[in-house]
């Protein structure tokens, strides 16, 4: 049998759906014997480069995506109390992800991407706030002033900017989205139907 | 016990996910005891006002658009085989059905509505051609001449054109769209939430 493919997971810490996604993913995935990959993205730049503008740019769409997500968090029971800095872009969280991947390794990356995702949606704290992520951080065992050292790294900011360009290469227009072995699943309401996907799977490799 | 809210279904034929939202809304509202008023709406119409460019005009997005239909239709166990003229601007089958409500009744134009979008989702008929809409409306006992004669009405035109404006209004900013009680659900995945909403009407009602 063959292996279970490994989930391209990206992501945005502004997105309120990738707070769902990012509370769903590691289970759907260890329920299906996957490991994911977690990119963090940012959402304007794939804007941009699409012309689709964030919803918070559409009234009338914004609107809806507030009522949306209070809905969805109800329906899935998970707390929704968002910080008052909400709609905002996000730079930070993401750039001290990789820069804690890369110095601390992925279970500490990982770590600090859930509580980050949990302060801003779950806590309404501002995660744009640098003395917050040191925080989250110090937490997490990292040293608070290395942390802002590697925030103002050219190279930090750097990678962050290529792994957008590498998002949209790869067909990923918006978030959360999901790539396993290539099938796209864009958006938090198609995660059912990438478990449907990966249950799948043995028919898919015997048919293949 | 207060009565059980009309769902107002916005939807358009040129869009893909209203096909499948059409298959499945009376039978949704009939489980509920609700009745549903269909409205036929301008996609690109509502598309030009948020300024949100309609999938087919990003490419990036669009390929994925295509392969999740094809996807939804599997799990759906819809048929799906597009028309080679997908995807266009569509306003005949809006403005015919507008004409047929009014000159032959609710039931008639809500049989026009589901036989074009069987036969332009489910056998790839071109439903721009004011010939096949023709056809569909002899097969209801319609006169054909007739029909290309409200086609042309000024006056059915400007109902169409006043729909799209009354829902935008009303916060319609895309397809497919139910409003119940005010309560907006936007996609063919929001549907379940529709279902959960309406089950949960009695809580709600003794809660107000």
């Amino acid at each position: 049998m063959s292996r279970p493919p490994v989930l391209d997971f990206y992501f945005d810490f502004a997105s309120g759906y990738s707070y769902f996604a990012a509370q769903r993913i590691e289970k759907l995935a260890a329920l299906h014997g996957c490991s994911v990959r977690w990119h963090p993205v940012m959402l304007t730049a794939l804007s941009a480069s699409t012309g689709v503008p964030p919803s918070p740019m559409v009234p009338v769409k914004w609107q809806y995506v507030l009522r949306d997500m209070q809905r969805t968090a109800q329906a899935e029971g998970m707390p929704l109390s968002l910080s008052r800095a909400f709609p905002q872009v996000l730079l930070a969280p993401g750039r001290a992800m990789l820069w804690l991947r890369a110095e601390y390794g992925s279970a500490v990356a990982l770590a600090f991407a859930r509580t980050c995702f949990q302060a801003y949606y779950g806590d309404g704290v501002d995660i744009a706030d640098v003395a917050v992520l040191q925080g989250i951080a110090a937490g997490l065992g990292v040293d608070p002033e290395c942390l802002a050292e590697g925030l103002a790294d050219p190279a930090i900011k750097e990678a962050f900017r290529q792994g957008n360009a590498l998002a949209l290469q790869r067909g990923v227009f918006g978030v959360p989205f999901v790539l396993a072995d290539g099938e796209p699943f864009w958006g938090y309401d198609r995660l059912p139907q990438l478990e449907q996907w990966l249950a799948s799977a043995p028919a898919r490799k015997a048919a293949a």
